[in-house]
């Protein structure tokens, strides 16, 4: 073991003064400020939005490396880990698929109010779904950016990563995005990124560029480090 | 803005040579050990279980600012904040509960595989829904430590911090646990307290000795820092 003390000295000196210490504690509540101090930036989350194929994951899992370089924290989530864990017991249906929508919303919301950047990839076709995590993080408080991974069908069809094209085109798969069920393209996305026209490493310069100039990543409170040097 | 790179120096140089990146970036992904050591903390779920008014969400405040105090992000999951987001749509049927505490256990988990302390009090009366939790963790190689909030129900009933056992009591309220409904006892609770018989500081001081004594919270490829001793 370590010599980092057991308990914050305060805490001792009440225990021998044996107060009942609920009052006490129940009075300061660690707040979001406090998290961002300790993690040192502001949670948020970063939602990628696009076809099968379009290259969400793809984006997503770059800018997680390129996030842990600079010392920031992040976490994926994707239809691969959130399907087989929170929502293994929803389907494909309408209903299933907005349900999926919403609860990774508020798992992405969580962990934003952690301190964490979410990294948040999901066709989410329905332009209403994706408002309504945003109007979530919003009445939070909490940094929401849509980044539109944006590519041509024919494009996203012929990479086809996980054959899913091919079975929605035979008919093996119904309701399949951009086949035979819509993609409602964002108006005002944070972010528009043409996937298929620029490569990843544009793409992650575009959105780590958009969080410095935006100034989403820091904690307002912290002063500056000796030898920073703060512009604006 | 302050003077951190925009871009890790690898990225711009992979940029000027316009390689398609993404065999590169999918070759490197972040692994739950890279979250820890940058966060220089192991995640894990901390669950509380216990009677409405056994002091489960008095414990998990302030364990968290205990933890705040020492430097360690945590953050708190509970009937308050998760009925009102992900489980909004859950009432309070066998089904419905059973439900809600299978949800929490994701969140958990996605909390800890994230390197955050999970701090999650729910009544989980049902010792097959926390045996789930449990299991979901271990799966994943996640620690999960089961606290009982153990509080003799006379004691709980007194305190009725949110009116719950009168309403209970005059049948407003249905299969309430602890009167008409069941409470299964931790058979092998990781800490057993009795919250009627000691103070806040009290259990505070037994978890975060359980958490050090066991090396819970430290990521094991930490270097020691100069004038940190290592025993055992």
């Amino acid at each position: 073991m370590s010599n980092i003390p057991l308990l914050n000295i305060n805490y001792l000196v009440i225990m021998e003064k044996n107060v009942a210490t609920n009052i006490f504690w129940q009075d300061g509540f660690v707040t979001r400020e406090d998290r961002n101090r300790l993690l040192r930036q502001t949670g948020l989350t970063i939602w990628f939005t696009g076809l099968s194929g379009s290259g969400k994951t793809t984006l997503a899992i770059a800018l997680e490396q390129e996030l842990l370089s600079q010392g920031i924290a992040s976490y994926r989530l994707d239809g691969d880990n959130m399907r087989f864990g929170i929502n293994k017991n929803l389907g494909f249906s309408l209903e299933d698929r907005r349900e999926n929508i919403r609860r990774v919303g508020e798992v992405s919301k969580v962990l934003a109010d952690a301190s964490i950047i979410a990294l948040s990839s999901f066709i989410s076709p329905y332009r209403d779904d994706r408002d309504s995590v945003r109007a979530l993080h919003d009445s939070a408080g909490l940094g929401f950016l849509e980044v539109h991974v944006d590519c041509a069908l024919e494009t996203a069809e012929s990479r086809d990563p996980k054959g899913l094209y091919k079975k929605a085109r035979s008919g093996e798969i119904k309701n399949f995005t951009g086949i035979d069920d819509p993609y409602e393209k964002p108006i005002n996305a944070d972010i528009h990124l043409r996937s298929d026209k620029m490569t990843v490493a544009q793409e992650v310069l575009i959105v780590m560029t958009h969080l410095r100039q935006n100034d989403l990543l820091s904690p307002k409170s912290i002063p500056c480090e000796e030898g920073q040097k703060i512009s604006d």
